[in-house]
Parts: C-alpha cells; structure tokens; sequence
C-alpha cells in the first residue's frame, strides 16, 4: 500500500457513520460488533485482491481464490477470532474462460472448508478490462477478548511469527493463514495488541505504535529474515539488503503481537510444545519515545516513516 | 445480467462449502445465518458496482456512494430485515482525484445514517483502469421470518411496489431501497415469497418460481409503467413497448412479493393507509403449470426466458 493510500483511508474513514452496535469501527484488523451473541462480539472485514495489482494475469487461478480468503481469514486470526461464513463478488473481464473462475472457486473453496468458513454469497459482475476478488467475511470472538491494535503497552515485548521479506516470490499466493496459532495465543496469554503482517514489519508495527500511543526498539539481528528474502537481496547484488526487505516487503501475513515483558520466557517456552514447525521470535520492546528505532552492533537509528533503513 | 453470467452463477454457487450456522446459503437475496442471536438470524449480502458498468464515469460520485449501498440495502429489504453494519471496498484508479472517493463516501454516508447503518471498514485498493465500489452488509431478522424465494404457493397473488422500466434515466443512482415498506409487509402479513427487482420483472420472477417450483400468470394491464419506460418507448419509435420496458428493464429495486390470495383485498387497503405515496399492484397470480403467461385482451401468452414478450 502506498503512503497516498494511507492518507486516502484515513481521510476517507475518518467520520464515517456508527451506531450502537459498533464495539470497533474502520481501523482494526477487522470491526468488532456487538449484534446480541451472548458472550460473544461478531468480527467482520473485507478485502480485495485485483488483477495485476496483487496478483499477475498468469496466476493459477486456485491461488487467486486462496489468496482473497486467506487475506480475510489472516484479519480475523489478527483479532483472535474464529471464522464462520463468507460472501464474494468475483469481477470477470468478457470472454474470461470459467474454467478460470471456476477454479478461482476451486482454490477458495479448499480453504474454507480447512476453517469451517461457510461461502454464502457468490456474487460475479462484469469488469471490463481485469478480474478482482472482492471477499467479505465473518468471524467471532468471545466478549472483551479482541486483540485490537490499541493495546501496546510501554516495556511490552514485541513477537512476530514466521519468517518475513520476498513473499512475493510466491509465499503471497500460497501462505496459510495464522488461526490456530492466534487463538492459542489469545487463550492462553493476555496479548496486548496484535495485526497481521499485509504492509510489512514495519509499516505495520506503526499502525499499532499509532493506535497504541507509544514506540518501539526493534533488534536488528532478531528480525528473522526469510530465505526468499536472501535470495532476492542477493539478486540485487546488495541495492536492497535482507533487513530491509525483512522491515519494509509486505504480504508477509504473519502475526505481530505484544505480551507484557515478564510473559516473554513462558510463552516462547509453550509456543514451541504448541507450534514446534513455525517460528516464533521476540525481536524487541515497546518504548515510551515515539516511532520505531533499530538496534545493532552500532548503536541505535530510527527507521524513516516506511520502513527504509535510515543510515545515519 | 447476461445469460451467461447467471449461468456462471449457478455452476459456482452450485456445491460451496457450508457449515452448521447456514440458514439459507447463497441463491436467495441475502444469506441468513444462525450466529446465537437469541430470536434472531443474521443476514449477509455483498454486492459492488464498477465505472462503465453500472455506472458512467461522469455520474455524480455522491450517487454511486449511495447506489453501491442501496443495492444492498435493497436486497436487506427483500428478505423483510433490518439492516446494520457495512464494509467498504473502494478500487482507485491512479490520479482518480481523491476528492472523488470522499464525495462516494458522502452519498454512502448520508443513506447509511439515514437507515441507522454504520460503515465500519473503509478499504481502498489500486484498480489500475476503473473504478469500483463493494459492499458487504450485515442485517437481521426475526428468527424464522425471512421472506425467501422459495416460498411461493399456486393461487397466490403476485405484488409489485411502484412503477417500473426506464431506471437507466437515472433512478438506478438515486433509488430509495424499500426497506420500511419490506418490514411492514412482514410484520403485517405472512409474505410467502419476496425479491428486490435487480434483474427486472420477468427475470425475478423467474427466480421466485424456479426457487418455489410454481408458475405465473400476468395480467398486462396490471405492470405498472413508469414515466421514464414510456418516454424511452416513445424515443425508440416503437422497437420497444414500455410493456416490455416495465417487464424487462433491470434496477428497479422495488419489492415483487407473493401472498394467499384472501389477503390480496386486506393488504391493498393497509398499504393505502401505511404508504399513500408508494403505488403497489396486484400483477397476477402463481400458477402450477411452470414458466410465466401473460393475459391480455387476447387471450394468454408465454413470456420467453428472459422476459422478451413472444407475440404468438
């Protein structure tokens, strides 16, 4: 996302209309309702992926409908929610091949049913000139347990999951969704804050540091870099390094989440009984000082607005 | 809609996955669900419009805000509920002035604070040739009482609020969704059947009677005309009757509903007294022999597949 289409949304989402049911509007991971669920808050999100924007013309299609849901899906596991039902409007360009939306539905399809997710509504509407996805979803979180964007507290320790940077050598079409893992985490600790990782580590982590009214010190060499990430840095001969994809690629889909300091020990503890095959890394601390800060060997710099390495 | 794309339709809707908490899954104008609302079922429709296809690039942004909404809102309607929470997809295209974006959301604003509905997500996402405008909304109903398609019985008699044909003159960009007159109806009467007019008369209808296994017969004196249907007929020079406008033309967004033929009489004089504005007709009745006739002072005809009236 650019930084004209941050500004756009906040402008757009700044006064838009509410009523009593709205426990959390735009802004989150997903809007948190209270429609009368005893115990319960309904979550409930949209997304859309657009042909040549987040996905190339020669996609295979069942990745094209994977990677719609699995967006929404990584929103409600952001929330520590449960997914229920979906409904879709699939835009198709003239003499678009069904097989092709077919297959779309195929891909889609698998997903839900691995998460239960019900698909309600398959909507399709002519678009002319490219295809586009458009996935609304519900989820449910239990009453007051939402992990929202606003709770980071000043000393919390910072985790993220997974490995980040170069997703979009493939990872973006293929990732699996961090539900089972973030409603783990939300039943067994009390996570401060939490988003999953679509804009990058560090566009991301500044959401949270903007709903949360607080900074962060990342440590540079705890910032797990993935392999695709290497290997793009080394196929640009070093004009971008691995950190810096690291803090800056998006679509990493990952969970970024704060648990108060003295939780960090036993939960990386239980997080390797509970998820042994999926990395799980303490990479640095919520500050008091606004803005996000990188420590290495040399000292500490402050990252610039978007996540670029700001040598000084 | 094209042929093609109800055909599309129907292949992708035709075995998605489900789960225990669909009521009624995709087919009907809105999904009903049962999340634990003690009385209630939730309801869930999503829908989206795009430049050059529902609307022109030079209509006012305000009004396609306020279509992309009231398309929802209006199938809300057709199912008797209420409705609550929206989310928002707003597809860019690059240099789209953002003044343009914010005055779709005025119109979305203003008819969603008009219906008490609160916009709770406002995504936007790069749409590198035309703009387009999803929509998802969430509405409920008392347990039990969503008016579907499949509900309609031989000798019931067929209604139909306002007037019809001639929307593309502009009232598809400024229709008022019939929602107060939807939750009279269900409050009122036992609604057997019930559908928003997108598609147009003969192409909702026969989605009513393909759901409900049933036939229908018209009386063409009965179709109520618009002003708009007329003037267009008479700019064709006769290649097209406003019957056949009223019959075929899509986005009338008014309410074709079914009940027992002895509350016909009741009805009529209640809708006088609750809605002296809004115009309502009895068109015809259900039938047991399939496919939709239409009588007039010739004698009876059958409507072709897709509404064109066939002269024997």
């Amino acid at each position: 996302m650019s930084v004209n289409e941050f500004e756009i949304i906040a402008r757009l989402t700044a006064s838009l209309p509410s009523n009593p049911s709205v426990v959390v509007g735009a802004g989150d991971d997903c809007a948190v309702l209270d429609v009368g669920i005893p115990g319960s808050h309904l979550l409930f999100k949209t997304d859309a992926v657009v042909e040549g924007v987040h996905f190339l013309p020669d996609a295979p299609p069942e990745q094209v409908g994977h990677k719609a849901l699995a967006r929404c899906l990584s929103d409600i596991a952001a929330m520590g929610g449960t997914p229920g039902s979906a409904v879709v409007t699939l835009g198709l360009p003239p003499g678009r091949d069904s097989a092709w939306a077919e297959q779309v539905y195929t891909g889609m399809s698998r997903l839900a049913e691995k998460h239960s997710v019900a698909i309600v509504g398959g909507e399709t509407t002519a678009s002319p000139d490219r295809a586009f996805l458009s996935v609304a979803l519900l989820g449910q979180v239990p009453q007051g347990r939402a992990a929202l964007r606003s709770g980071a507290k000043v000393g919390d320790a910072i985790f993220v999951t997974g490995e980040l940077g170069g997703s979009r050598a493939g990872r973006h079409l293929a990732f699996e969704p961090r539900l089972a893992e973030a409603q783990w985490l939300c039943s067994q600790f009390d996570i401060h804050a939490m988003i999953d990782l679509s804009d990058g580590l560090a566009g991301d982590l500044r959401h949270i540091l903007q709903s949360s009214g607080v900074g962060a010190e990342l440590l540079a060499d705890a910032i797990p870099i993935s392999r695709s990430a290497r290997l793009a840095a080394k196929a640009l001969h070093g004009t971008q390094s691995p950190l810096t994809a690291a803090l800056t690629d998006g679509e990493d889909f990952e969970l970024l989440f704060m648990v108060v300091a003295s939780d960090a020990v036993p939960l990386l503890d239980r997080w390797r009984m509970a998820f042994p095959q999926l990395r799980l890394g303490c990479i640095g601390k919520i500050t008091a000082g606004p803005g996000v800060h990188l420590r290495d060997q040399n000292g500490t710099r402050p990252l610039t607005n978007h996540g670029y390495v700001h040598f000084q």
